[in-house]
């Protein structure tokens, strides 16, 4: 596993505006015919509905390599480092229920077997690319109708656990880097804009966490009603505003006041290339200071790669497995590891 | 003026314990038989006095070499630079009468004329040397007390402006700095000692000044009643004792905390290195940070010198004449030069 991080694909920063979309990714909630649904699913049942997508899905070729990971005999670390590579929720990595995940050597596929729904089928891309993610999924979906019987109703759609997943099942997620707004308190305009489209606005791990460091997730709202490309076309919509106004906002700082800005994106480099000890939360906000930085042209001899790879790493389970070769250590201790791996990345001293 | 600029021989951050003792003074106030004091001294009366002092002196070698300076022509900035020095008082800058000051090429000798007192006499030291800068200053009394007639009482001792300077008309002033104890809020322990002994504890620029950045003036409060040597034996008896708290609560942070000790004086080294813009107050704290972690060998690769000199540097005096060429400028474009300045000395980027 310690081989793949920091080398998934949407980490590259590449693609279209990706000076402030980090990732896109389309997930569809599926359910298969001839199981309950997860609430009143027994733990025999939980097994068996495991064994059966694990074969099933094995015979259909996902991408050129592809692994099943059981979820149930990995330790906390190890299923930390995959909720933070957005390959399983939170939820999944929780549970304790048979459960697993069947992902591709990019990072770019993963199938959740046994989440909230019996399927959750996931496609992740560096950079504004809702319209590669969404055909991808969609394909990918379509070959496995041809191994899977999903649980369909001819009026409301794809049947979910929970009903606000009705219909589609499709979520698409635009992950956006808005220090700009934040940083000049206009981010609510954002979120009224994407309130009246009846998208949302969510946290870096998924609904209802926090947001980290001026990320923001644009997602849908809705996924019944519409079909699939209706929500499509309302994502893509909003995304060219919001990047209009993180533009703008950048620029109209830059003519303002450069150099305050130049001064608050060198000192938090500073910060990341001088302390012996930073909380994550602390190392966040200061690599989204710089990135900023980065972006502007105010740094130079520093790559967006880099950045997302160390916004990933700085995580602690990224951070225990990569340092500490998967040994749980204690948040203090994390944290002294934590601005070592910063000022080695970073050129510090 | 400009070539001397950082060279003082106080600045070396040499001499015993100079770790924490920044400089030792001492300076005696005079006033000449036959002139009256200030407060009645009428404007012609203060240009023959000027004369008379400077005439006189002038017959007296007090270093290898040594300069009269009128203060009267200078600008703000060429008398900020003396104030800065410690070679004037932020008074004697700032009066509008007939007023100068001799003083050696070292910086270790000033004498003001027509300040307060006629003449104010100080020798200033690297490190702890009361006893050096003591002997010093009277022996060069001495030689004046062969070319001027100084005002003198039988019972009261040396006449001055002010009462509480008659008698030895002396004090004796030690510049600690105290991070260590500013740090741990022990700083009150100084304050009460030193109230106990009839000593003061006074800011950067002395009397009425503010303390900066954890340098505390520790001198004499008292000048009647007291013979100079025992003034000298009180401020003697006191550092020790203020000098053994610093270095048990450096060694107790150091024991208890280290990597929060390290974080501390690496963070504000790395401030210093990569802002764009800096106050001279956050200069000054930042710069008594890094201090303190180069006499914990914390941080290699830096000298007290460099150190001393820059919080010569920051000051606005220094800072307009070593990068501006004496050129006055607005402090929003000084807090930029001292940034780059900072960077420039300390291998910023």
């Amino acid at each position: 596993m310690v081989e793949s991080i920091g080398k998934d694909a949407w980490l590259r920063g590449e693609g279209q505006d990706a000076d402030i979309v980090i990732s896109t990714r389309v997930r569809l909630a599926r359910n298969v015919e001839g199981f309950a649904l997860k609430a009143k699913l027994a733990g025999d049942e939980e097994v068996a509905l495991v064994q059966h997508l694990k074969q099933r899905i094995g015979k259909v070729k996902l991408a050129e390599k592809q692994q099943f990971v059981d979820l149930k005999p990995l330790d906390d670390v190890e299923r930390l480092l995959l909720v933070e590579r957005h390959l399983i929720s939170l939820d999944h990595a929780n549970a304790d229920s048979e459960r697993g995940v069947i992902h591709d050597d990019q990072g770019s596929i993963a199938l959740m077997l046994n989440e909230e729904d019996h399927l959750r089928l996931q496609v992740l891309g560096s950079g504004m690319c809702a319209e590669e993610v969404f055909d991808r999924a969609f394909a990918i979906e379509d070959d496995l109708q041809g191994v899977v019987e999903f649980a369909y109703h001819s009026r409301y759609g794809y049947l979910t656990s929970c009903p606000t997943n009705v219909g589609t099942g499709m979520r698409l997620s635009v992950m956006m880097h808005l220090p700009g707004l934040a940083f000049t308190k206009q981010i609510d305009k954002v979120f009224n804009a994407v309130a009246r489209m009846n998208l949302a606005v969510r946290g870096f791990y998924g609904e209802g966490t926090k947001a980290l460091s001026d990320l923001y997730q644009i997602s849908n709202q809705v996924t019944l009603g519409k079909t699939p490309e209706e929500l499509l076309n309302d994502v893509r919509s909003v995304i060219p505003v919001i990047l209009r106004w993180e533009r703008e906002v950048r620029n109209q700082v830059l003519k303002a006041d450069r150099v305050g800005l130049e001064d608050k994106v060198w000192r938090a480099l500073g910060a990341l290339r001088s302390a012996r000890t930073m909380s994550s939360s602390e190392a966040f906000e200061q690599l989204s200071h710089v990135r900023l930085g980065v972006h502007c042209e105010l740094i130079p001899d520093l790559t967006i790669a880099t950045l997302n790879e160390l916004f990933l790493l700085c995580q602690p389970g990224h951070l225990q497995t990569v340092v500490c070769g998967g040994k749980a250590i204690e948040p203090r201790k994390r944290d002294i590891v934590r601005a070592e791996l910063l000022r080695s990345r970073l050129g510090g001293r």
